[in-house]
């Protein structure tokens, strides 16, 4: 309750919505009494914690000096059962290094990925993985990621099996570095033993068109790639607003123009896909973008209510278990403090 | 000539601008005789090649059967001292592979880059190199990028020290993997020896802020940044024609937004930023994007010309025997097929 720019007052409200709308959900409200004390529903349980993870924290200090964080007993609440799922708005490498640490990783897994959507020309989004948890990954990590991909998807959209792209630089075979032609190779081997519906390479302008319905990487270009995209957004609603201010005429147009811009930046906005996965972890945890206002904080609550609804956990387990034969083990654990916050 | 979409039409077309544009410019032609036939204009010269390397020609074809190909004769005018700098809008694999082959790269140059400029926030446009010319690259690599870019826009933008930033996952020295945490200290010490004027680390978003006058990254991240900022730029583009041509109103508001909309384009236009540097060779190449129209095209002919003015090749030389102690080689040479397209 206490991570994020706006802290209880954002994550607070989002929680109000979220039960309105939700006349079957409970809530956890985990964070410290203080903040706490006014907020009264029904259908919530205010779990107390003694201390607060800061945006500026090193996994570190999260890990093993804050052991009564908000964050760390929100996930202990998800260990016990207590909670079908944890999200917060929080320090990302923070949560996933105590996620990790209290929850583990499922069997088959060797490391967990940061899954979120972006949204696209179809009018959908892309679920993009992975986003910073891990700045070097094998062959093996990347049909991992796909796998646990192809899952979240699954629980997320109707229809038919999710397609999935491998990020390159070209769309041939031949294209990218041995990392990417191995995964490649599995990924296509994997889509023959019916683990997958793998689409083939895409390259970063794909994830914005839409072309396949999941884009798997390694954390680091994942980070970039993300980032890069809303720099350029920024960019272009930056420049907009400029254009528009600059005379008495240019505002005049603002004024005509609003609804149509109003509806293309609705369309495009990337509030409503708040809320990406940590997946591979045996238990539920999502992380909201830092600077998530009401409405993009109770998305990421709506994500992770159907994930917990449609059994996510038992569908990513069942399909690494099925894809368990391609899924040699690959190396060690990363250290906790590879990952990269995502907002 | 005969790169590119849309061939010897625009391209033409482009020559003819800037000859008129630079009055003591001369130019070579190299392509078929017959698309060249119809040209005339004093200050140039017709230089005949007997084939074309085709948009989809392997590296391997273009290199070792296409021996007469207009890319190639065109890189040979170069070698031999005709042409102070080469121009194509071809097949950017084939144009790095054969310009390696018969350039040979600089002293202290293990690989050769290719930088493009992207536009940002502050009206400028951000340097941003390896863009796919290298999908593996050491911490030494990187330097060398750094040092390479830094002598691109020393000759491009008039001013300070143009300021170098590292592409990272984060702001924090200690994020990334350990080539770019070990860059990240190979940078600092030729911040520290004057070599550079080193920023620190930045984010996917800085690009387009225009935080730093150039970024550096591995080929493979550069070309998913860049592809996937186009791909947000179109769908940006195509979502507002969208919602512009959905009712008579919104027909009518794009009319009275339209000034406005297209001092934005403007501002923005990738255009006006073609003509990627193909850097660290004995010899002066700038690749076109492949669906440059004439005044894109002209952007390149420009690049090159200011960069053969101004001795980019003697600059980039004088800065890398400047850097060299810090410039142990690195490793051996990629094999040619690891070039990606940047269009």
């Amino acid at each position: 309750m206490h991570g994020g720019d706006h802290g209880p007052r954002v994550t607070l409200a989002a929680c109000r919505q979220f039960l309105e709308h939700h006349p079957d959900a409970h809530l956890l409200l985990v964070g410290l009494p203080d903040s706490l004390r006014e907020w009264s529903h029904e259908r919530t349980t205010v779990v107390a914690a003694s201390e607060v993870v800061a945006m500026d924290d090193s996994v570190e200090v999260a890990l093993r000096k804050k052991k009564d964080s908000s964050m760390r007993v929100a996930i202990q609440q998800v260990k016990s059962g207590a909670a079908s799922a944890a999200v917060s708005a929080g320090n990302t490498g923070a949560l996933m290094a105590i996620a990790r640490y209290l929850l583990k990783t499922l069997d088959g897994i060797d490391r967990p990925a940061i899954a979120t959507q972006m949204p696209n020309a179809q009018g959908g989004a892309t679920t993009v993985l992975d986003l910073g948890a891990n700045v070097d990954c094998s062959a093996e990590h990347l049909l991992q990621f796909a796998v646990m991909g192809s899952a979240l998807v699954s629980v997320l959209q109707e229809g038919s099996p999710a397609s999935v792209g491998l990020l390159n630089i070209g769309e041939e075979v031949i294209k990218g570095n041995e990392v990417i032609k191995k995964a490649g190779e599995l990924l296509r081997s994997a889509a023959n033993s019916g683990d997958l519906n793998f689409y083939g390479n895409v390259e970063g302008n794909d994830i914005f068109k839409g072309a396949v319905d999941i884009v798997v990487c390694d954390g680091f270009v994942g980070n970039v790639a993300l980032k890069a995209s809303e720099g350029v957004a920024s960019m272009v609603v930056g420049g907009l607003k400029q254009e528009f201010k600059r005379n008495i005429f240019t505002k005049l147009a603002a004024i005509i123009a609003y609804p149509v811009l109003s509806a293309l930046m609705k369309r495009m906005d990337y509030r409503r896909y708040n809320g990406a996965a940590l997946l591979g972890l045996r238990g539920l945890v999502f992380k909201s973008h830092g600077s998530a206002d009401a409405l993009a904080f109770e998305q990421a609550l709506n994500r992770a209510y159907d994930a917990a609804r449609n059994n996510l956990l038992d569908r990513v387990r069942s399909r690494i278990a099925h894809a368990a034969p391609l899924l040699m083990p690959a190396d060690a654990q990363p250290a906790p403090d590879a990952a990269a916050p995502i907002h």
